[in-house]
């Protein structure tokens, strides 16, 4: 964000005004984010989102942090020599890539997010799905064996409600803890869907790289604010929603469908994303509801 | 304020950005704030200072609004054809006067802004220094007998704090409970300051009509931002704090030293001076630190 | 009351023993007192009501004292020359006239009662339906324009429950939180029905200048003391309950029938005949149940 | 007391209002009762003083009664053919008496009282020095082997104060927890002085059979209301305080010393003394300030 | 237990590890303890009782500790020269009788218990069906007049819960509150059945003299370690259950189908034998459930 | 630990006996236990650790467990092929190794010992000194530059006790927070004792790969059980203390005199050393006072 931009008093006082109905809307309410893309590796970005969060949480909002680490996992796993292994074009988690996905994830990806909240002076607390048993996972059932890639049985949100009761930001690594002992890869999307739904959050924003749903995917100004979930099979079928699009908005639905106020799509390109679809009446990206 | 600002995205995650540390720093403690002069008459300010005071009320801070009551009190005793009574130049508060201005102060000015709080959606409490024995006063001791014009003798803070804990925002008529029963008339300036001396506030406002305290009582670029309560007797000395400023003056001085954090005096004629001067940089008017 | 009655130890112990049994029976439990009539002009009947209200808080009593104020509020309205509208024999509440209602409800009646009641060393707080949002309030409907006459949508308890557990007696005043932003008129035997409804009371206690239900309406010696809330129709029929008595009686089986316990229509003209209905096997008026 | 006393309804409310400022003046506080004595033999006596601990611990006093048991000890003794063994005129407590002791006053005398409160509709505990090891004591110190007649070492009150702030009325019986892990007998008085100063007790009250103390002890119209601690010596010598009185006394002097707020001896003889005392402007007895 | 036994820290290590899995299990719940026969009268077995409980308590578990008497009873109506009557064979207790009951059950039978637990670090409190009107009892309904033989209407657990809460360890005299305001003797299986079906207690334990259930009474290698209650009715008819096994065994069967977890019958001649049973596989005794 | 081992009743009732003045001593007391060593990498020890703590943790000790990881970084380092860096023999920690120990520590050493925990059914949280801003550090002070190994500024605990108070064992990997925003690798010992002094814990315990400290370094008979801190500057000028002993014993004598009551290093080679040491009257290794 340019800082040169000259704010009058009266500007001041006009955002804040706008800012007020929404403020008192999300007043006390559980908001979950899961973080990831664009907005994860650029620093400027980054900053923008560790801001945001600091804001709601002081603003009353009860902000809980889900996030990902895809990029940070595959630089480590190259320059380990690890490689992937994929069966019927699935990738493959074996035990040794497990463990340098919950070593990234929670001791990279996860301590840099809290150590970061803490620059902006938010007190934020570093949890993944193992700590209080909080996301019971198993081995994803299904004809091909993906090794320790794993489905969420159960979602355990004691340790966050009491995070986040004695004033601290959860942010969340989605390892899970096996019913059999051993770590799990979840994916953060669905994570974050299941985290929401047994919170009964007020809302759940998925950050991405894009504008949110495109009637036309090449024209940003086509943008669909609002999509009903009843909807979206139609939507599917037209081609609306497609690609790697399908996981992320069936995450969406999910939720809303297991009783989350409001899901949406953000685009986290651009900064503070959050803050704009949050407090003013644009909104950014797409809304399930 | 003009609805006509266009206002980017931009500016307004700036806007929000711009004022977490002031949000930070005033999160979970007290404000204290005495509203009067045209804020109160003027439909528009008054309108203003509502949605300020709620809006600080949700992001944390426990604002505490005393108010005066002058305009309405004359008005009233002028419709009632009650003189008013001179002493030495100084007036008298005759038993019929206190009761009307009781009457107006507790029944018309305190529920009115009760009411338009509620009208923002806030949740306030009107009281006065009768309730709970919140404001122990007696008569004005002196050569001159001015009836029951009264001074602090103590202040009960426990139905404000109550009332805080409780999610309430309080609003208070500067009627003082006698240590003989009687009723007597506070200022509201001098009450302020001592609610805010009692609660150990952060800060207290002063909301006046004019500019803060200048250099030149003509040009208000001569404004002075800070003001070192030592440096007070030599303002006065050089005239730079004169007439009516020499009360408020006083109360800000006397606040300071009894412990509150930073006291001001701001221009109640800027819609949402409490805004700008409590959440950034510039402030408005001249702080007593 | 002579204060010139002797009185023995024995005498002393007796009383106290006889009102062990009715402490215990409303031990923690709501008592929702309309204080009015002369009970409310008589300065003797006024100190003896307070005194009542007092003790009835310290043995452990939850009272709350709604209150009306008619009497004031035409003195004012004479005052200030403003004339009462009629429209079809019904008074028309016009905007100059809520204003007045409110200002004298609250600003005079309520809080002389709050210094009353300090006098007596009792820890009181006066509100009005404003506060809180507590009582909610619309226009009347039907086929006359009442003005700012009000009829009771919804009462918010927590303002007052909030006080009682904080140790506070709450005096309130009925002026009512229109839906629309404005202030209403609300009948005070109407709201302290509500109230007690709202609260679960245990009992609610109306004060009126008459001696209770008579069979005989010249004769006090023909009192009916408890009346079955079924048998008010018939009571209607023969003439029995009749003319101002109907409102108010119709405001008992009301209440009865929302759940509060029992309701009493008690003589305000008898000195404590609160305490005496609520802590002597006698009592005083007419209950319903 | 005679049931036919006829009570107007005027004298009730007089009494009633008589009593208010004491009721203010014990509310939330702690009053120890030292109950023993004819109060404790004749029926009519001890129904009173179960209805006065009732209605007091209703009104909000934390009444704690604490209690001996002589009479009921030696018929105990008598009818198990335990002879008392003297050593230099002293009584000396063999372990076989203490059994006995220790069976009837927590067994028979305590439980029995737990019993009467219960029919008086009061919820009480009953407890001895040895429950949460609450009278720790020591086998008294001096020339003369005393067998397990102890003196108090220390008083914990936790679980006084546990059950008073759970709404029970503790019943006391002063076994003591000897540190050598016997039981030892204390002396009532003195353990209900020790509780008392160990509480910050507001009152002590020590019920006796005589009417006070008396200038002239033939003469009750020459009873001393009010004795200052440090006229004792010289009441002493002239022999207004002799005897049996001394013990007592010392108690009164010693827990007046450590901190109790006043400490009265009353004339258990007369019906309701207790709350004659406490709520009342005559008092009964004499009190030592 | 042979103080000689030399055992290794890695024995210690790996008892302390079996005990794990249970103290999990036990952990915050609670266990009623019936405590009577040798393990009462046997000094050895009593100290290993008192340990086993203050153990329980520190490891977590919710003990309340159930108790009779009767050895002591007897020795004392032998003592007093009170015999018993009988009235077709079943021991008829009159109002002498129950005096000597409640003196040494509550007076020395519960108050020595809590004085052992004392010694051994324990907190306890010693109450009986008195206080807060735990054990609410009438007069046993049939026939033939048993006296002052009650049996149960209600439990007020509210004392016992408070007890655990703060902290203590209940110790309970099963004497009963008459709602006719008598006491009354109840059956100490049938208390300790009836406060652990109201408590929803975990476990109950029944310290009996005899190993168990034995499907050859004179054989203890036949003991039957699990019975399902459904089984009981053929277990009689086969005389497996017989004499004064049955009435113990119908109070386990009776608290099972009332919702306690599960019950148990042990063998209170072995030392330690209610830590056997909770803390380790083999058990002790037979288990209901 | 042979699970052949067959074991009496009677032992099992015995070990437990002798457990209890221990598990009295320690009942709602925190121990801090620097885990390291063997006992860390030797998959049987490891386990008896888990289970251990877990014990400890149900029998209400308030156990805190702080953990290094210098193999597992090694390990790491060498895979990445960081080379370690030394400047006059001092190990220099580069901003990317100071990555990898900040990735291992907290997001495979910690994150293994909770889901170790987990296996055990312990509720465990995995928390470094970042979360909550616990430990904060700056660059190690010197003439030696040694990058980011830092030391401790100050530790806030709330984030433990909080932990604590939810019933979580918190498990700490010492990654600093820099008052520079950056993170910093800090001693485990030195953490841990400043943990330990800041908690104002009841026992620290350093597990080492030795027996304790002895008089003879190559005779294990020769274990000091117990050493005054006074007598520590002696046992180093004589050489009983020396090498890699020093600094573990100074973390010790630092912590005894910050307030810690008492320290112990003990053999982590042996299982369950830790019970041994808490629960036993042996103990091993040697304590600090």
């Amino acid at each position: 964000m340019a800082e040169k931009i000259k704010i009058t008093n009266e500007t001041r006082a006009k955002v804040l005004m706008d800012a007020l109905p929404y403020i008192q809307n999300y007043y006390n309410k559980t908001v979950v984010v899961k973080y990831g893309g664009n907005a994860m590796t650029n620093e400027e970005l980054k900053n923008a989102v560790m801001s945001d969060i600091v804001l709601l949480s002081l603003i009353g909002v009860r902000v809980v942090l889900v996030h990902g680490g895809g990029p940070e996992i595959n630089d480590m796993l190259k320059k380990l020599d690890i490689e992937s292994k994929f069966i019927n074009g699935l990738r493959y988690t074996t035990k040794e890539t497990m463990e340098v996905v919950q070593m990234v994830l929670c001791g990279k990806v996860n301590k840099e997010l809290v150590s970061h909240l803490r620059e902006h002076k938010g007190r934020a607390i570093g949890l993944c799905g193992l700590d209080g048993n909080m996301i019971v996972a198993e081995k994803i059932k299904g004809d091909v064996d993906l090794g320790f890639a794993g489905e969420i049985v159960d979602v355990n949100t004691e340790i966050i409600t009491d995070s986040l009761d004695n004033g601290y930001i959860p942010v969340i690594a989605t390892v899970g803890a096996g019913v059999d002992g051993e770590s799990y890869n979840i994916n953060a999307d669905t994570a974050a869907a299941a985290i929401a739904a047994k919170l009964g959050a007020e809302k759940l924003i998925l950050m991405t790289d894009i504008a949110g749903l495109l009637e036309d995917k090449d024209d940003p100004e086509t943008l669909i604010p609002t999509v009903n979930v009843s909807d979206v099979p139609s939507l599917k079928m037209h081609g609306i929603i497609s690609g790697g699009m399908i996981p992320k908005i069936d995450c969406c639905v999910e939720s809303v469908r297991r009783g989350v106020g409001r899901t949406a799509i953000i685009d986290g390109r651009v900064p503070h994303s959050i803050l704009i679809e949050l407090l003013s009446n644009e909104g950014i990206g797409t809304q399930f509801v």
